[in-house]
């Protein structure tokens, strides 16, 4: 067969060693020829693609990024895209799709296969927040560089006797923040889910200073927000460019606890470092997982369903089960939070 | 309540973890008081105990190894103790027990609880092998360096057009080396569930050179075993020290492959470096709830069950189902392997 | 004798692999006592300390940050601190002292010492610019978390076909910025030594683009600084606060960017994660080394004096030296970066 | 120009890095041609060339190994190839060629160099031990990675009361032994230039246990060996093979050290780990002014030197200087170690 992969959406560790993956399948057990789609859903429309063979994907297990680009795809493009589906796969020529993307490529992917494209979806975001799924690839690596920064900022945040404030990513939901902030040991954990009290958080510090401990670490996703009109300082906003580490809740927050602690406290915000390089261990194996489960699905014609870790198996899932909503921290979950920062 | 803690086998990365988040949950949120029992149940025997405070655990949840002492204790005085357990543990007056241990520690705390000694058990094993649960802390850890040691080894074998024959740990179970094989491109992957064939192997890695390859790296767990006969050289044995680096399956895999295919073929025996050190932000993580769950668990009363993760979340499962039987790589798993390597 | 040790100024990895060095060389070797003083020279104003044994050092050379602790002092405290240094090491009984700090610990120390206190300093910076030893403790690892994030980032913008600006550390001096720029291989590098011109930067990237190349990463010292009037955005100022993220050239060079090219641009900014945490290899062998130096030199007498790296070898180098000028990048390294990058 | 380039010897961290240097150099700024010869000077003799563009360099300053490969010659061949140098050259058509390589590469180029050609050399070796220059690449990626395994092995050893032998790789000099030994905080460090006595070894691990450590960490260097008569077990010879991990100084040691006294003691042999995968920051800085450094050098006309690093600058020095002794660790550096581990 001739199966087309294309990736789409932000950047995630990990979406090379799919495309590694569904080669190594595809071509050698199954004899088909993989055509690689440039920057997603365009490269589709604009009928850009290339070949991509075994020796095309060496050393790409351990490479962030894709080889094959992603760009965004405004909404109406897509939608024409849908509608002359059948079309633009006989431009190409393939005889089914395997797609690598978050959230709205999982929703594409689901127009296109309503609209008769033999679809099969591998979902993708560092942010883990798929609820059909028990993990994606890309979170355990941007957890494992953000822990890797909360230990590094320790012994700062103690050698100085100050409050450090970690931004990190997650607009709606608490995952990274979470785990990282359990992982590096953090002190206060802030996520979307949960609206926090600055005031709380304050006297939660302070106790700490009481028993003798002289800094504190505070984990904060850059969605988490405070409980309506307990920040004082009005909401910054984002500029023209949409830049949003212009006065973002961890820049916010250090100034802000700074005034009412009376002491040092300083954000660090980590940014884009969490979505790149090299995938951690776990991360390769569930990507390439993936990418075996998505060739054999294409082979058992298993369209319109998407990879999903459950347990310790990879099962295959109807697209329509991850779109309908978001994964977030459960109550129970974040209960385990208690006492043991 | 007077919950007594103690560590029992080899090293895993994360056992620090679990001491500091039962002592955080259970003296933070429940005014309990920990007892640390040193020595594993060498020190529950001997009445060596010291109280271990919020401050005693300050720093534990990034520090390898374990800061109670690992002792190994002959059955026939585990069993004397088994007898004499209500007597040791009033002895140094704790109400519960939680251990930390492997295959080994769980089956005495099943013999313990059955002797009506309070008891709830954290499994901990980086082989990763024990059923009831999906996942130990540890085994990440042990991935995550075997991972990386594989990807410094394939620019070597690379350069020098060699075949590379990385030795991991793993005595009855191939988790380690088929997670680590796959997370680090092995082109070859050897366990202990599989007996393997050398020749056939060596006719994959003349295969690979002839498609252009000039190296190939192959994963072998210390535990795996050739199809009896096909093995020419004679089976090396354990030495008087009982050391297993001596003639292990790895070196004698590499002299054969040399021989077989008339290349150059070293091999690097990872040892105890894969169970040592800081564990992974995951590793934290599990380890964390599990010591978390303990507490709890001691607080209902769910003695004789031990921590697990199924899915996403920790449950309480009876000992006795942890002990029945070792969890080893089954077959659908393995056959992922297949033209992913 | 009776060794006062105290660290002075911002965190900085290796000061405690100093201070460990101090008690191991001090105590057994020389039979010294050595005296701790807490958070640098307040400590000694207030007569805080503790003595500290080999047993209080253990587990110190891999962890960043600084056991007694750094604390701001103003320039008329020490003033009066100088005035009455006998006094003052009267009170704690100490023979000699050891200071362990950056530029502005050196001037106190020779201060102390032309008061007539017996004093070797130790220098510490991240920044390497004490132009009389080759390299400080603190630059290695530096250079390694912003190498680290650099690595990361590219992926991302490579696949994105992003420009990213990373905003290093460096007021003053380009040390960091100008090693981790071609460490990670970006493709601008500015420092504060060479004041930038945003026109001629943005056609380079430009001219990048045009031979094919999709991304660009722009490595910026904290300190950088355009030429005159070529930067149209108007200069941000540090707001009440005195946070420098707010705003700083990282920030404002993207935006800028992102008007030029038409392209996306995104800032990092690593800040604080680069001063802190474990030490590299590298560091923690030249803290070691500085601290058995250091003792050395109270033994012999040659106080006034501080231990610097030129070449192989550590000497020691009057205090005066250090202080006279920054070092900065001279032009013959800066012009090696023509077309490595 | 048409410059050669060619790599030579053992895989080490960096060799990558020079030649995309070399290439980003030569042909951006001077426009030359580069060469990549084959498989070191078995390219040369056999004419086995290509060229080597800026785009064939990308990503290759994080990648360990070397794109050009590396092959061992014969001796004779060397000379054959010497004698009949001017005509190899012709025959590839380069005006001037680079060699990387260690001490052998070195001596060779100094003979092509004799005998007409053109060649300035780049020194290569993970073990440090080439006198002209204060350090060559490779050496810190070999210590980074040693000091990080021992940093993991120090909490098994710990946590089970152990002795860890951990064997580095240095045959004739201790450099590597020497500086991750002290980064690692090994309890005693043995190289070659220094024979040890297995009896004082012992007897000062059995002192720190009087002090209430429990373990000890031993690193040794593949070439350290007893004072004659003092190891009692018979000297392992290299097998058929020339296996050296077979029967090596780590796991005699361990041995040894287990009967002297009567605790567990533990080999680990890191091998090939240690020269291979990306480069530290350090290296592939160095790495990248040498490559810089060699080709101003072709421009200058300055043949038959080397590039090598005094102080902070990179000079260029007769290659006869290179090959006249081998850099031993000094006394005065040896003695550093003297209580500080």
């Amino acid at each position: 067969m001739r199966i087309g992969v294309l990736t789409s959406g932000g950047d995630c560790p990990g979406l090379n060693a799919v495309i590694r993956s569904v080669v190594h399948r595809g071509t050698d057990v199954h004899g088909d020829e993989i055509v690689g789609i440039e920057d997603g859903f365009l490269g589709l429309i604009e009928g850009r693609t290339r070949p991509v063979s075994h020796d095309d994907v060496t050393g790409l297990l351990t490479l962030g990024g894709t080889i094959l680009g992603s760009a965004r795809v405004k909404r109406e493009k897509i939608q024409w895209a849908v509608e002359n589906a059948r079309t633009l796969a006989g431009n190409i020529g393939i005889d089914a799709l395997i797609t690598i993307g978050g959230e709205g490529t999982l929703a594409a992917a689901r127009l296109f296969s309503d609209a008769g494209l033999p679809v099969v979806a591998v979902p993708k975001t560092i942010d883990n927040d798929i609820d059909a799924t028990d993990v994606t690839f890309g979170f355990d690596t941007a957890v494992h560089v953000a822990t890797e920064a909360i230990d590094r900022l320790k012994t700062t945040a103690e050698s100085h006797q100050r409050v450090m404030v970690v931004e990190l990513m997650g607009r709606h939901t608490g995952w990274i923040t979470l785990t990282a902030g359990i992982a590096g040991g953090a002190h206060g954990i802030l996520i979307p889910e949960k609206p926090f009290d600055i005031e709380a958080l304050a006297r939660m510090i302070e106790e700490r200073f009481r028993r003798g401990k002289k800094f504190a670490i505070i984990a904060v996703a850059e969605g988490a927000h405070p409980v309506p009109g307990t920040l004082r300082f009005e909401h910054g906003s984002l500029d023209q460019y949409g830049h949003q580490t212009f006065g973002g809740i961890g820049n916010r927050l250090a100034r802000e606890l700074e005034d009412l602690l009376g002491k040092e406290a300083r954000p660090v915000i980590l940014g884009h470092t969490q979505r790149g390089g090299t995938p951690t261990a776990r991360d390769r194996v569930l990507a390439t997982r993936f990418g075996w489960h998505a060739v054999e699905a294409v082979h058992k014609g298993a369209f319109g369903h998407f990879t999903a870790l459950r347990g310790l198996e990879v099962e295959l899932v109807p697209i329509a089960d991850a779109v309908t909503r978001l994964k977030t921290v459960p109550d129970e979950r974040w209960s385990e939070c208690d006492a043991v920062l």
